[in-house]
C-alpha cells in the first residue's frame, strides 16, 4: 500500500489517452511515401537515428517529428524527394496535431475517486501547445491542478518538478506507462511509482529491467492504482 | 510606486536576452536563398502570413519557426524548391537553436537586488526545451524560482500562472518588451506591468495603443524598474 503521498502525477501520453499508435501510423505513412523512391534498407530505423541525433536540439513532441520526418526524408533520397512529397510529411505532421483525443479505459473513473483527496498533476513530455490542447479536448482537465510540460523526464527535471510543487519525495506518487521516465527517476529520488504499461512504446522509452524498490507497483489496469492508493 | 506584490514575472526574449534579431535574420537569408528561385512579390510578408495562418496548430517558438519556413519556400516556389536548399532552410533553424546567450543590459544587477525580497519567476512562450537551454546558459538562472513557459500569453493563461502561483493579481507584477503579451493580459486582471520597449518587435506583437491603468508603468531601461518597486 502506499502511503503519505499528497501529490499526484499523471503520464499523459499513453497512460491517460492513446498517442503511439498514432506515432506508428504516421511513420507506416512516411515509410510508404519513400518506398516510391529508390531507397532501400531500413527506413523507420533511420527515422528513429534520426529523432535520437534531434532530440539534443528539438526535443520531444510533433513538432520535432515532422522536422525529422523532412530531414530524413531529403537524407534517404539523396536530396531526391519532391517538394510536393515534403509538403506531404508536413501535412501528415499537422494531422497529428488535429486529431480528436481517444481517453484510456477507465480514466474518468479513477480521477473521480482521487481528485477530492489528493492535488492531482499531469506531468508529460512532448510539446507545450499540443498537450494543452488534448488535455483541453479531454474533458478531464478540472480533474487537475495544473499541467507540467517537461523538456525530458530525467531526474534533473522531477527535482525542478518536486521544488515547483513544494514536496518533499515521498509525497509523491508517480503514474504512467514508460519505466525510463515516468517511474524510475521518481524512485530514484525518494518517490512512489506506479507503472501501467501500454502495449505500443517507443524504442527509445524502452528498458532492459524492472526497478526493485518497495515504493514501486505494476498494474495491468489503471483502475487497479485504486487497489494501491487509499480514498 | 508599485505596491503589495510578491512575484515578479519576467518575460524573457528580449526583456532578459536578445531574441528577435535572430529571427530577422534568418528571416533576411531566406529572403536571399528565394531569390534564387523565380519568387515576385513580398517573401518576407508571405512568411510572417504562413506563420500566423500556424501559430493555431504549432504555437510559438523556432521549431514552429522552421516548419512555417520550410512550408512557406515550397509554396513561394511552387513546389520548386529543392531539396537541398529545404536542408539548408533546416540548417539555419538548428543554428538558431545554438546561438550564445546575449545577456540584455542590467539583467543580472537587478535580478540581484529584487530576489531577496521577491520570488522571481520566468513566464515566456516559445519552445520548452529552447527557453530552458536559454535559460541554464543564461547563468541567471539561480535568481528565479522557476520558468514558466506559456502556449500563450493572453488572459486565459495568465488566469492559469496566478492559479498555478496561488496568489491574486494584485500581489503580482509583470515585466516584459510586449504590451500585448506581457502587459495588457495581467492589466486586465488586475496584476501590475512595466512595459520595457525593445528595439526590434514582431508585427504580431505590435498594438496600437499604450494601455491607462494606475498600475502601468513604462521605462527606457530594465535597471529603472528599480525605481517603482521597494527593495
Amino acid at each position: 500500500m502506499i502511503t503519505g503521498i499528497k501529490v499526484i502525477g499523471f503520464d499523459a501520453d499513453d497512460t491517460l489517452w492513446v498517442n503511439e499508435p498514432y506515432y506508428r501510423e504516421v511513420e507506416e505513412q512516411f515509410v510508404q511515401l519513400l518506398t516510391t523512391y529508390e531507397v532501400s534498407g531500413n527506413i523507420a530505423g533511420a527515422l528513429f537515428d534520426t529523432e535520437i541525433a534531434n532530440l539534443r536540439l528539438y526535443g520531444y513532441g510533433i513538432k520535432a517529428f515532422i522536422l525529422s520526418l523532412v530531414e530524413c526524408a531529403v537524407q534517404l533520397t539523396d536530396g531526391g524527394v519532391t517538394s510536393r512529397d515534403i509538403s506531404r510529411i508536413i501535412g501528415l505532421g499537422k494531422s497529428m496535431l488535429e486529431r480528436p483525443i481517444e481517453l484510456l479505459d477507465d480514466v474518468k473513473r479513477v480521477l473521480k475517486v482521487l481528485a477530492p483527496k489528493y492535488r492531482l498533476i499531469v506531468a508529460t513530455k512532448g510539446d507545450l501547445l499540443d498537450q494543452e490542447r488534448k488535455m483541453h479536448k479531454s474533458s478531464i482537465s478540472d480533474y487537475f491542478h495544473h499541467i507540467e510540460v517537461m523538456s525530458d523526464k530525467k531526474e534533473l527535471q522531477y527535482v525542478q518538478l518536486l521544488k515547483h510543487l513544494d514536496i518533499a519525495p515521498e509525497a509523491f506518487l508517480m503514474i504512467g506507462n514508460s519505466l525510463k521516465s515516468d517511474i524510475i527517476p521518481p524512485l530514484e529520488l525518494g518517490a512512489w511509482g506506479i507503472h501501467v504499461p501500454f502495449h505500443t512504446t517507443w524504442a527509445h522509452e524502452e528498458v532492459d529491467k524492472e526497478p526493485e524498490s518497495n515504493r514501486f507497483f505494476k498494474v495491468e489496469k489503471l483502475h487497479q492504482v485504486l487497489n494501491l492508493i487509499s480514498h
